[in-house]
């Protein structure tokens, strides 16, 4: 016999795949058009009608970041390879960056700048709270970095960083700036171009509700110079921002081959934007601002304590203190496993210390917060029933 | 008005999603099954749902690898995120590695390994033809490469690359041994253990006809050793097998958070895999054959000449010469426009000279190798009637 290593018996049951109400910081819920788009009949990857929808999806994209950037496009990766992406092409060895640490994603961001051959110096919020312009000045004045790495909502900390003014103030210094919208674009106001931002990327798997594993992202003018005055080739052929946008046709050149693009993805994504630009971005920002006032308000009339600073608060995920003698796991648990709700616990530097609800795209409903907050004070009291929490449950 | 840049129209109008039938070298078309299962629900990356079916993968991926390698999983890329990745993990600055050239991916794997940092030396075999183990005993001699890599089927030249006593080879000269099957697994023989391969990986849209954006990959307990005795970290963070592995469950350890997986893509290949299984590998395989040899006994018939040697011919994508005076370019978009039926041209150094053909999935079947004989003679025909072919048309 030939073939020594058989067949798996497991390959020979039923996919199961049941319906849960994702209320964690990511993926949401997709509406109904997006799956369905996804059932569509591959498409190659240079056919016209593929090419028109990775059209669509670029002016999508262009119109979500507030942007006329010629180098706008999708990584077919997830949110990760964004911030991959727009390290690897705007740093060399030994180049400077400096990494605005709110959370989690400074340390995962330092990590890969790192791997690149980056010279890593960090510049860290405190606990909850987001870095101030002047925070931002100062460390530019000391480090010099030529990048500045931002995390616009940070989603293990809830901490949202603001950024009006800080990309004039890396340009005074000869720095560009990258910023991480992956948890936040659609639920808090995001302005590209008037922001002076060089290099963007957010998950399509949050506010928008598409699937994860493509990446919309976007580089300013003057991120597209610093790259063609690059030393060295860009490590990574995946990422080289130049193969990627002419396959994507942003620089006028003919399109080429680069990758074969998921024809899946691309339908759940331009399904998805669509919806959201038939929202219009000020309706849906508004949307998720309001929802997360309503589950702010319940929480905090339920006793909880909020982990993020009031003035620093990210509307898509909020963090919530782990009250003492509390087993998160459990109560995460017990939500799941009584309701089908995801409510998820903390990440890096928050890991074990709160829980974290998201509200993106579908999920920011009013129905949806009143049905969180009771799934979530049920389980906790279910857990802990002598739980001292400051006020009432 | 704070948002200057307006919510594009083209994204008022309806997706349009042609349903055509794939018979270049991939993407092919997916089964029903599987377009079905990518509308199940989003579940988020650390579900228990989700890890078993990741899980399912993973055992799915050995047999079709006919492998017992712990590190076996999904890269949530494209196949030349596989190419990257095996490169990547197993490449540190200054080491020699040795592309056996074929074709196209020769080509493209050379450029990846320069970008790592790697002393890039190449082997080329004859136009249409693969390498003998001859060639490739000489060059491990003169090169004393760490690491071999090969393509099996390159679809460029439609040249299938013998494997049997390469890797014996190569541990005899303290090489390890990289094979890209993205467009012959499934198709031809592979051995992954038996042929002694240290990192391989393949197409998820070709034989297997799931939807592009996941790369089933395997390392080898060599490769992982090799991993494991760097001097310096893997330069990407989303390619690092010791990352990655650990959120498939591969080394033992606790799963971790590496990236957030694409659901939607998980579904349509947990089900493309299932259903090779349910056919089962040699039969699989044969079918793939016994069409290819339909299929070139119609072409010559036709009096077409086929681009690699009758030796070295891969079974799922068939390269055919273009016929002095005839535009392929026409031919091709003939097929597209009358029936909707992709036929594709030449790719890197055979682009201009050869059509190609790709058999795969549920597109190897005589029905549809009559039909593709059918509608690509018609085209020629159609295009250039008074052709000047060996034979009849």
């Amino acid at each position: 016999m030939e073939y020594k290593v058989t067949s798996p018996a497991v390959l020979r049951e039923p996919l199961v795949v049941p319906d849960k109400l994702l209320m964690g910081p990511g993926p949401s819920n997709a509406p109904q058009r997006v799956l369905d788009a996804m059932s569509k009949p591959i498409l190659g990857h240079l056919h016209p009608e593929t090419l028109k929808i990775m059209d669509d999806i670029k002016e999508g994209v262009r119109y979500l970041f507030q942007t006329t950037n010629a180098a706008t496009f999708c990584l077919s990766a997830s949110g990760h390879g964004g911030m991959e992406a727009t390290l690897c092409n705007l740093l060399e060895d030994g180049d400077v960056v400096l990494i605005g640490h709110t959370g989690h994603w400074g340390d995962r961001s330092a990590d890969m700048a790192t791997r690149y051959g980056a010279d890593v110096r960090t510049v860290k919020s405190k606990v909850g709270q987001s870095l101030s312009l002047e925070d931002i000045r100062t460390a530019l004045v000391q480090h010099k970095p030529s990048v500045l790495f931002l995390t616009q909502g940070d989603s293990s900390t809830g901490v949202l960083q603001g950024l009006e003014g800080v990309g004039a103030l890396c340009h005074a210094n000869n720095c560009l700036l990258i910023v991480d919208t992956v948890a936040s674009l659609g639920g808090t106001p995001f302005f590209m171009d008037r922001w002076e931002v060089d290099a963007v990327y957010t998950g399509s798997q949050k506010v928008l509700g598409a699937p994860p594993g493509i990446t919309p992202m976007s580089f300013s003018h003057r991120a597209v110079e610093r790259f063609k005055s690059r030393n060295t080739k860009v490590k990574v052929y995946y990422w080289d921002m130049a193969l990627v946008g002419d396959y994507w046709g942003c620089f006028g050149r003919p399109r080429i081959y680069h990758h074969t693009i998921s024809a899946t993805l691309l339908y759940g994504l331009r399904e998805a934007i669509a919806l959201a630009c038939e929202e219009s971005l000020p309706t849906l920002i508004a949307r998720h601002q309001d929802c997360a006032q309503r589950l702010y308000r319940g929480l905090e009339a339920a006793g909880f304590e909020l982990y993020a600073n009031s003035k620093d608060r990210l509307a898509t995920v909020t963090t919530i203190k782990v009250p003492q003698g509390v087993d998160w796991l459990k109560v995460a648990q017990y939500a799941m496993k009584t309701y089908m709700v995801e409510i998820s616990g903390g990440l890096g530097p928050t890991a074990g210390q709160v829980f974290r609800i998201g509200l993106m795209g579908q999920n920011a409903t009013t129905e949806r917060v009143d049905r969180v907050l009771q799934v979530f004070t049920e389980a906790v009291k279910s857990v802990q029933p002598n739980v001292q929490i400051k006020g009432k449950i």
